[in-house]
């Protein structure tokens, strides 16, 4: 059996710490498992007792008749490391740990959780947790799980497996499916991700047949390379992923030493990464519960605003879309002049405006199924959005077949909203497989985020590991020439130097790969155009320096042209810890970093990447004939943005601060740089 | 009678235009009134039927035996001016017209609407629409409307009325509300406004004693003098406003012919506007449908990000709060140590992050309470969100008493958010008060809507109207140094000038009030150093402009002493047509343009709101004190925001662009200012 198998379709589970009493948490997994009609065999597993809530139990793991698949552990933190060694022993394929403590709560819990992983080395023992509230298969009843929210009558099943970083919430996400008539294939709570993490255990279940997409609640991008990997084995295999990551509001953590991890903050990091992993990234709750259903009909990569058709009954409630799509980039268009004909043919009248309202005649089933599908057929359109007024309230037998018959044989993405509440109406078209929305936030959330997803980022081999070096301006432009960003022309003197061998004017600076901050410290000099200004500049860093910094030795200088441009970026290559290799390009300046004015991928890009992130970036309309100002070489930017992409393994960072941008046909050029690399590597 | 008893207290009512065939929406008001038990006299007018529905009817407005407070039209277009007419010659003092096509659709229809308009002149009725879907009163039964989502079994009753430029949206809020169990004292579709605006008909039934506060469904800032006073009026009265309005993505109108307009954004000036009146504008639905209730314990003007306390027993419900709230601009912050103490002491563990996670703890009672009132109690503590996990979904009986109880008594703002689908739980709150919501996103939306309401602007003296006038640079600096705008020294020569009274270096720019875009016609010399330099820029002004602009004649010219600062801002005043006059402070250049780094008020304002205003625009930051940099003197630029706010009547607009901001202590200055006056009346 495989790993996903032993996660969603155990032939035997043990509950390790079952309890008889109804009232407790212990007791839950044993009656949802029995409620919900779970076939194969189950072990309560209580040393004090005999029987467990009329069943008998066993007194331990070993006692079992045969080693079951899947070992639920319930006992307290306490008990925790001696169940886990018991499983190890006998080999229980997987065992999921309910209790916390580990790791996350100071210097004890690091303590039990080293204990667990040196329990858990070289063993076959597959460890879920800590810190998990469980597993749930909804075809199979297998309701492994102490989560109360599980206490529902009825599970309603679907093809979207839930994955959730935390466990209260994957009964959250259960319950208000339930509300929305949306059921799930499965969920689990990932926990602590001491060994399986939310990446490997999606990519486990990927292949089981009943899955067909997945939906993910995450607190932060946590072991980024197996969720890389699943979104891969989810993209090749066609099964959309769509994604809630808490976090917006995150102060941005000063990552690096760079400006970087500042810019970028870790959201806008985790923002990128999904969507180059091909992953929707919702903003609302609802939206993810919601927006499953639309992800498949919606293929990833556009490259372009997606341009969408409403066709309404209600004019209030359509504007409503109509805003919540506009804030997030999705434009509603109005039909062609073709669309508007072929429309009338049919004795439409679409009206003038970008919303086609068809007012009252459109609460008439087969005029809003012929507007349906007129817009459908209309090329200007992505998509097209249907918004019902109280007549889906009052009378969905009449609407839902009609928009459900024609959004089902839809060949492009459709979706519905109601502007009012009309449970019933969204009940009957999610049942024909139809997306629908409760709210036109969630309605404008889900169809930007199944938009903005590109196609999903080939895997890059990992960075070298080893000691980190920084290196000096003079060795990062090295690298960087190798890579073809275009360096400023620059040549190496001593401090005595006399002349140097680049045509004046030259800056002047310190060379030294453990200072960072040279100006601070007197360590550059700017329009230097003679000899004489030259031999001035180097005595000037020679004896300034070492004041400004007691013990550093001015040994060489960087002698550098002066380059004049339009305008200036911050360009850089990390390795997020998380997320993997990123590129980012920012606008240059102190207005850059208060305006947080950048765009990120995963690296390494390709040129239409490139000029996507410079179109990304607000400050660079004006270097691109804004109001009638001179353009920048933005093509020359897009070469130096996927040249620096393709940085090597060895490299650890790269920051060119700042990119001259010259006019246009004329380059780009580094006039500053800070590369840090695996020492040994190069 | 008052037009507010004739809107919401009828004792008699006209439907003009009945039908006798229940499929029709001119059968639905009397079904309504009849359903919902209206008390006050209902007539029937249909003069091809005896009875209508079974109830006698009549064959006009004159025939029947009083004069109606109230008459429906529901009368097609063109039947619409001549029951207008009649309501006229009756004395009818108030009519509502269902019908649209007035005004809205072109020529024919804006001749409809001069027609009904001079009709109406001088008569005792007032007009609500056209297209006005009608208006309700929950307490008497006045179901005066042709909305088909009216056909409740039952309409629950509340405090709050509901105005909205949508007369579906009255339909999709009704509904919405009663699946959340809120119900509303009234609901008004107004239109399309012509004699009746949306500001004076909720004006008109502020003083109604059932009528507690009001939720807005807006299209856009429409008859914005008559919100105004709606809004005081209500503010007096301790009478708290919601509104949603519509047009948050709208490409912003290029409004007027100076920048003010572009950056600001029709949406923008709508936004400061409705925070200026006091109004809590939601950017969600179900922000204005929940949001309502949370309202009257949050006073405006608290002029800091408030500081929220959220507890829970649900650490991923949770988190979506904080996050929701944190992108708004509202702290949730950690129990101070006063207050961890004061948890400890009734042996609770308010645990170490910014969220009180109680865990299994928290599903008890007693330990939510005791939470609760505790963190109230906590002076670091402007409000309290308690968030409930599935306890709320399973034993809602639990959970909302203890909630109710210390929710009910807490003098300071209060709500809830439930993490799963917990419609029971959230219905017994709402019955008790409590504000309370379904989704994290509505949570956030209305607590910092409530939140950043400020108190309700006084209302100013309307500006003159009359004939307009450009001022020229000169006369512009005149009026700006009236209001105590500092200006640059500055002198006004002939093209022939061979010297000025002002210091070098100047600048030497054309002046007349007919150029606005001077430099484009090579009429700015700037940098000149002496006589010598002044003569050949006067020189070459006189020469080049009349080429670039043939016909224009050179008779003067600025010399203007040149100012250097540390950074540059755009400050304007202006007379928006339907928000009055604002004040807006922007970044200069180009980067504020692209990015809308700007801060609004109404006008005047004072100088707690300039600064207020200061810390808005971003980029001001760099003048701060930013990373290390020089502080710009942002108290001068504070009392230059606060002068040419209190511009006086005759001013029209006034835009300074650049205003240069010196070091701390050096002031601001005023170095190019286009200023509009109506004529006559400087």
């Amino acid at each position: 059996m495989t790993l996903g198998e032993h996660l969603l379709r155990p032939r035997s589970v043990a509950i390790v710490g079952a309890s008889d009493d109804l009232a407790k948490t212990t007791a839950r997994p044993l009656r949802f498992l029995r409620h919900n009609g779970f076939g194969g065999t189950v072990y309560p597993v209580n040393p004090r007792r005999d029987t467990v809530l009329g069943e008998q139990a066993w007194p331990s793991l070993e006692a079992l008749p045969e080693v079951p698949d899947h070992a639920f552990i319930l006992a307290p933190t306490e008990g925790v490391p001696a169940a886990v060694r018991q499983c190890v022993a006998l080999g229980v394929p997987l065992a999921t740990v309910l209790a916390g403590g580990f790791g996350e709560e100071g210097e004890e819990g690091r303590a039990r959780e080293a204990e667990l992983q040196q329990i858990l080395a070289g063993s076959r023992t597959r460890l879920l947790g800590p810190n998990s509230i469980g597993i749930v298969n909804t075809r199979t009843g297998l309701t492994l799980t102490a989560n109360a929210a599980f206490a529902e009558p009825e599970l309603p099943s679907g093809g979207v497996f839930v994955a959730s970083h935390s466990g209260s919430m994957i009964g959250a996400i259960l319950s208000r499916g339930i509300a929305r008539g949306i059921g799930f294939a499965g969920f689990v709570s990932t926990g602590a991700e001491l060994d399986l993490s939310l990446g490997e255990i999606c990519e486990a279940v990927v292949d089981d047949p009943e899955v067909t997409g997945f939906a993910l609640f995450l607190e932060t991008i946590r072991h980024g390379g197996a969720i890389h990997r699943f979104a891969r084995a989810a993209a090749e295999r066609g099964k959309p992923v769509i994604a809630y990551k808490l976090g917006r509001s995150e102060q941005a953590a000063e990552l690096a030493q760079s400006h970087t991890g500042a810019i970028a903050g870790e959201d806008g990091i985790a923002d990128a990464f999904l969507k180059d992993l091909g992953i929707a990234r919702v903003e609302t709750i609802e939206g993810l519960v919601e927006g499953a259903a639309l992800m498949p009909k919606v293929k990833p990569g556009l490259g372009r605003a997606p341009r969408v058709a409403v066709v309404t009954t209600t004019g209030g409630g359509a504007a409503m879309v109509v805003d919540q799509l506009g804030i997030r980039g999705v434009d509603v268009v109005a039909p062609s002049e073709a669309t508007v004909a072929a429309l009338a043919a049919r004795d439409i009248n679409a009206g003038h405006g970008r919303i086609v309202d068809l007012t009252l005649a459109g609460t008439r089933p087969a005029v809003m199924k012929a507007a349906i599908e007129t817009l459908l057929a209309g090329p200007e359109y992505d998509m097209v959005v249907a918004v019902a007024g109280s007549s889906a309230r009052f009378q969905p037998e009449l609407l839902v077949p009609a928009i459900a018959e024609v959004g089902q044989a839809a060949a492009k993405p459709f979706a519905a909203f109601v502007a009012p509440d009309a449970p019933d109406a969204l009940r009957q078209l999610t049942a024909t497989g139809i997306a629908c929305f409760r709210t036109p936030e969630a309605c404008g959330d889900a169809i930007a985020a199944a938009f903005a997803r590109r196609p999903c980022h080939a895997l890059t081999k990992s960075a070298l590991t080893g000691p980190e070096r920084q290196l000096d301006e003079a060795e990062g432009y090295a690298e960087l020439s190798r890579l073809g960003v275009p360096v400023a022309p620059h040549a190496v003197v001593t401090p005595d130097a006399q002349s140097a061998s680049i045509p004046y004017p030259v800056a002047v600076k310190l060379l030294s790969a453990d200072v960072l901050h040279k100006t601070e410290l007197g360590g550059v000099v700017l329009g230097v155009n003679n000899d004489a200004e030259l031999e001035a500049a180097a005595d000037g860093i020679a004896r300034d320096v070492p004041q400004a910094q007691p013990g550093l030795v001015v040994e060489r200088l960087l002698v550098q042209s002066m380059t004049k441009g339009l305008g200036e970026v911050l360009l850089s290559f990390r390795r997020d810890p998380d997320a993997g290799p990123m590129v980012m390009l920012a606008a240059g300046g102190i207005l850059a970093e208060i305006h947080k004015d950048r765009s990120l991928r995963m690296a390494p890009v390709d040129r239409e990447t490139a000029l996507a992130m410079i179109s990304e970036v607000r400050a660079l309309k004006a270097l691109a004939g804004y109001r009638g100002r001179p353009r920048g070489d933005l093509d020359a930017l897009a070469d130096a943005i996927v040249a620096l992409s393709q940085a090597g393994a060895h490299i650890v960072e790269a920051e060119i601060n700042p990119l001259i941008v010259r006019k246009e046909g004329e380059g780009v050029t580094a006039v500053d740089a800070v590369v840090r690399i695996v020492e040994g590597n190069a």
